[in-house]
C-alpha cells in the first residue's frame, strides 16, 4: 500500500460519477477474502453466511477534520482505521468479524483518487483481518466534508455463548490489557507538535493490533470487555460504572506501560497511557487465574464501598472526563 | 409522533455532551419491538439473533442539504426516511429487517431536540414495522453538518432459498411494481414550488410503503427485484443492463400510474413517475402467471436483440441519466 500519493489530484468525483467512483472502489478490493461472502458489492444488500445462530453488529464513523486531517493521514491510513475500530468493537464482545459495510459521504470536489485511496487502506486491513468488504453506499455531501461510515458484523467462537459485555466485572477479578497503551495518543501528541515520523505516529496513523485476543479472552471466560477507544481511564469507568464496582489501576503497571513509550517525557507518557484515545487493544476482567497468555495485567477489581463506582489510581478517584475524549466536548 | 416542534431550540449537542444527547435517543426508542434483540444499544456492539444460515446487510446515508432540507422536513420525518430507504433494500432482495443501526454526525451546536426527533421517527418507524434499533454511533461534523447513517440487517423468509438479486430478469417475464410510482416525485416537485401541503408532499417527506411485498414476491418466486430509490427508469435500467434484457415499459400502465397522481399536470406526472426517486415500492420481474396480488403490470422483459440492454417506452430507449438520480451529477 503506498503513501497516498496521488490521492490529491485526478480527476473529482463530480467529474466521473457514481459509476465511476464504484469502478475504482470495486478494482481496489478485488483482491480481498471472499469467505461466506454469499452476495457481495453491487446489489441491494449483502447476503452473507451466518454459522452460529445470531450476530454481533457495530458501526463507527469518522469525519475529516474531526476524526482525521488530511496533512496527517492518507485515505488508506483512514481506510484501515475507520476499519480498525470497528473490528475492535466486535472483538472486544469475544468475536471476530464476518463482514464490512463502507460509507463514503464527500464533497463532488473529492479526487477520485482518494475515494480509491480508501479503498485500498480497507482492502488492506480485509487481507489482514480476513473480513471482507461487503457492501456499501456513496453520498454526497457539502463542500469540504468528507465522512467515512464503516459497520462490522461478526460472530462468537464456537465455545462462547454469550458475548463479553461491559457490566460483569466482579470484585475479586483482575484487569488486564491485551496490548501497549499509549501508542496513539503518544502519536497525536507529536503530530500536534509537528512531527510527522515515528512509531507512534505510525499508529496513530493506523492502529492494527492482535484482535484474534477477543475471543481468546471470551473463551479464557473474560467476565467483562471493551476496547480502549476513547482513553483508558473513560473506558475502564464505562466498565466500573456498568458494573457498579472500583476499578483500582496499579500505578506500576501504569509506569511501566508510560515508560514503554520510548522518547516520549514521563509526564506526556502518563497522559498517553490514561488518556490517550484511538488505541483499540482490548481492556478486560478476569478472575487472577484466568488471564490468557499475552495479556497484561493492570488493575483490580473491588466493591464500591459507598466510594461509588469508577476508576483510582492509588489515593485518587480518576475523572474520566479529564482523562478520556467526549465527541461534544461535554 | 408531532410535527417537530421544539427541534430547533433547546440545548444544543454541544451543551449536554454525548451522555445527555444518549439519554434523550435511549428515551425516545423506550418503546420499541425487542424480539431477537440479545444485547442492544448500550455496549460496543449489538448482538442479534438469527434464525436462517446467513444475514442481508445494506447502508444508506442521508446529508442535510442533499438529501433533506430542515424547513421542508422534520427529524421524525428524516428518521422514517432513512429507515424507509434501508427495509427497502432488504425488502427488494426479498427479505424482512431484523435490526437497524444508526449514525448521527453533527456539529456540536445542533439541539438535542433535533437528536430526540430523529429517534422518534426511526421509533415510529421501528414499531410501525418490528425492526428494531439495535445500536449506533454518535459523532461530531463540521459547523452546519448534520448526516444520518443507517444500516439495516435483515433475513430471508422460510421458503426462499436465495435472494433476489438485480441479474434474474428473463425474457418472456413481466415487470410488476408493488404501489404507485412518483408520490415522491411529484412531491418534491410540489416542495420546490413552495407547497408543503398534500398527499404527495407527505409522501415525499415521510415514505411508507407496504414492505411486505418483498418477502411475498420472493416466495412468488420473482426472478429479479430492485425498489425504485432514484426513480422508475434508473432502476429498471440497472435491472435491465444486470440481467442483459431490454424492458419495454407498457405505455398505458405508465399512463395510468401518471393519472393516478391527484392534481399533478400531465407532464409534471409523467416525469414524477418515469424519474422521481426516493419512492421505495418495488420494482421485481416474474414469469406472467406469478404476479403476486396487488402488484401493477408495467412492462415486459426482452431479449435485447442486439439493440443492447436498457428500458424502452415505445418506440424511444430511455436514458437512466435524463430520468433518475445520481449522486455526484455524474
Amino acid at each position: 500500500m503506498g503513501p497516498g500519493e496521488g490521492a490529491t489530484t485526478g480527476p473529482l468525483l463530480g467529474e466521473v460519477g457514481e459509476r465511476g467512483v464504484l469502478a475504482e472502489v470495486f478494482a481496489a478490493l478485488a483482491d480481498q477474502p471472499v469467505d461466506g461472502v454469499l452476495v457481495g458489492p453491487g446489489d441491494d444488500t449483502a447476503y452473507l453466511r451466518v454459522r452460529r445462530a445470531a450476530v454481533l453488529a457495530t458501526t463507527d464513523t469518522m469525519v475529516l477534520g474531526h476524526d482525521w486531517r488530511d496533512d496527517w493521514s492518507t485515505p488508506q491510513d483512514v481506510g484501515v482505521k475507520a476499519t480498525t475500530q470497528n473490528l475492535a468493537d466486535i472483538a472486544s464482545m469475544g468475536g471476530a468479524g464476518t463482514g464490512l459495510l463502507v460509507t463514503l459521504a464527500a464533497h463532488p470536489r473529492l479526487p477520485v483518487a482518494w475515494a480509491r485511496g480508501l479503498a485500498e487502506g480497507m482492502a488492506w486491513a480485509s487481507r489482514r483481518s480476513g473480513v471482507p468488504v461487503v457492501g456499501g453506499d456513496l453520498g454526497a455531501a457539502p463542500d469540504g466534508v468528507v465522512m467515512v461510515g464503516v459497520t462490522a458484523l461478526g460472530e462468537l467462537p464456537e465455545g462462547v455463548e454469550h458475548p463479553v459485555r461491559r457490566d460483569g466485572a466482579r470484585p475479586g477479578d483482575v484487569l488486564a490489557v491485551s496490548g501497549p497503551l499509549g501508542r496513539s495518543g503518544a502519536g497525536l501528541a507529536q503530530l500536534l507538535e509537528g512531527r510527522h515520523e515515528g512509531a507512534w505516529v505510525d499508529y496513530h496513523r493506523r492502529p492494527w493490533t492482535d484482535l484474534g485476543q477477543g475471543p481468546r479472552a471470551a473463551l479464557a471466560g473474560a467476565s467483562s470487555m471493551i476496547d480502549v477507544s476513547d482513553g483508558l481511564v473513560r473506558d475502564a469507568d464505562r466498565v466500573a460504572r456498568a458494573s457498579d464496582v472500583r476499578i483500582d489501576l496499579r500505578p506500576g503497571a501504569v509506569d511501566a506501560l508510560a515508560a514503554a513509550l520510548d522518547g516520549v517525557p514521563a509526564e506526556a507518557a502518563r497522559r498517553a497511557v490514561l488518556g490517550g484515545g484511538e488505541e483499540h487493544v482490548l481492556l478486560a476482567t478476569f478472575v487472577p487465574d484466568a488471564v490468557p497468555y499475552g495479556w497484561v495485567l493492570l488493575g483490580d477489581v473491588v466493591a464500591p464501598d459507598g466510594g461509588g463506582a469508577g476508576v483510582w489510581l492509588g489515593p485518587d478517584c480518576l475523572d474520566p472526563a479529564r482523562g478520556g475524549w467526549d465527541h461534544y466536548g461535554g
